[in-house]
């Protein structure tokens, strides 16, 4: 399989990407001290994204932002039961309940190269799944003490390649890690 | 108070200081690809260090090291209950029950200008009673998925600046950061 598969998210120090209820105000208020125009990588990454999968939070949260950020871009949430997908984008956002090594199979085969893997639970299944291939992280310099977090209980230990790490004038750290495939 | 209190560690890119055992092999074996020589600034931070406060169980598996690492450093064990501390380092270590905040005052009228707080539940003390003054956390390219947390809760978000990021080429990534104190 050559389809990559990335994580693209920004944490806390403490390793948290929401509040518990979901609630990221802390980076929108970090996120005013970024200059005009400076993305943190964001938009040259999306651009070489096939497809975005996402479970069903990280969706009915982006569905609340009002606006749909992803234009055309094809998305695949995650949900065991059905999902009713707005009007307005049901060309583009489809919902699965397929295995992930399906899932990317499929996808692959039907001709995604690079999937951006988003949300926690997503971004865990995933790594469990032996299915990542890096993962960007941006820490912000905060402390929440609780929250969701990004990374959960695994099986065992997983090496990771560090890639490059860039610190801006803001504050943020972002790292880029990639993941060993399993032999 | 002009006593400086800093945090000087390092932890799995998910945030763990140790295993649930306190078992740190990971570190080991990461730290087989550094350099002759290299010590991630350790050394250079300890010159500047008067006084190494520590809970009993960072103490306890420092002792299991065989030989005694802080030399003639004054070493303070924070213990409610009583410790037995070997011979050979009465002279430097001392044992305290005090209140977080009255133990600084203490340090520091008797002239100590900088601490250096290790182990996990000793900095998420100090963290919390807002003690702390600066964070220098090296993170170790691999997922644990369980351990000793360098964090844990807190009653509020605790603001931080970057003050500095430094990759090296053996994939640690080392961030600064100063602890704003509260007005």
């Amino acid at each position: 399989m050559t389809t990559k598969a990335s994580v693209f998210i920004a944490t806390s120090l403490d390793g948290f990407i929401s509040r518990l209820d979901g609630n990221i105000d802390w980076l929108d208020q970090a996120n005013t001290a970024v200059p005009n125009g400076e993305d943190c990588g964001y938009k040259a990454f999306m651009e070489t994204v096939d497809v975005i999968v996402m479970g069903r939070n990280t969706f009915e949260q982006v569905l609340t932002f009002g606006e749909w950020p992803y234009e055309d871009k094809q998305v695949v949430v995650l949900s065991r039961k059905g999902l009713v997908v707005p009007d307005g984008i049901r060309k583009t956002v489809s919902v699965s309940s397929e295995v992930l090594e399906l899932l990317v199979e499929r996808l692959s085969s039907e001709g995604a190269q690079h999937l951006y893997v988003d949300g926690g639970q997503t971004i865990q299944s995933f790594l469990s799944a032996g299915l990542l291939s890096d993962l960007t992280i941006t820490v912000i310099p905060i402390l929440l003490g609780t929250g969701k977090p990004l990374f959960g209980s695994i099986k065992s230990d997983v090496v990771l390649t560090h890639l490059s790490t860039q610190a801006y004038t803001f504050g943020f750290v972002q790292s880029k890690y990639r993941i060993a495939k399993d032999a």
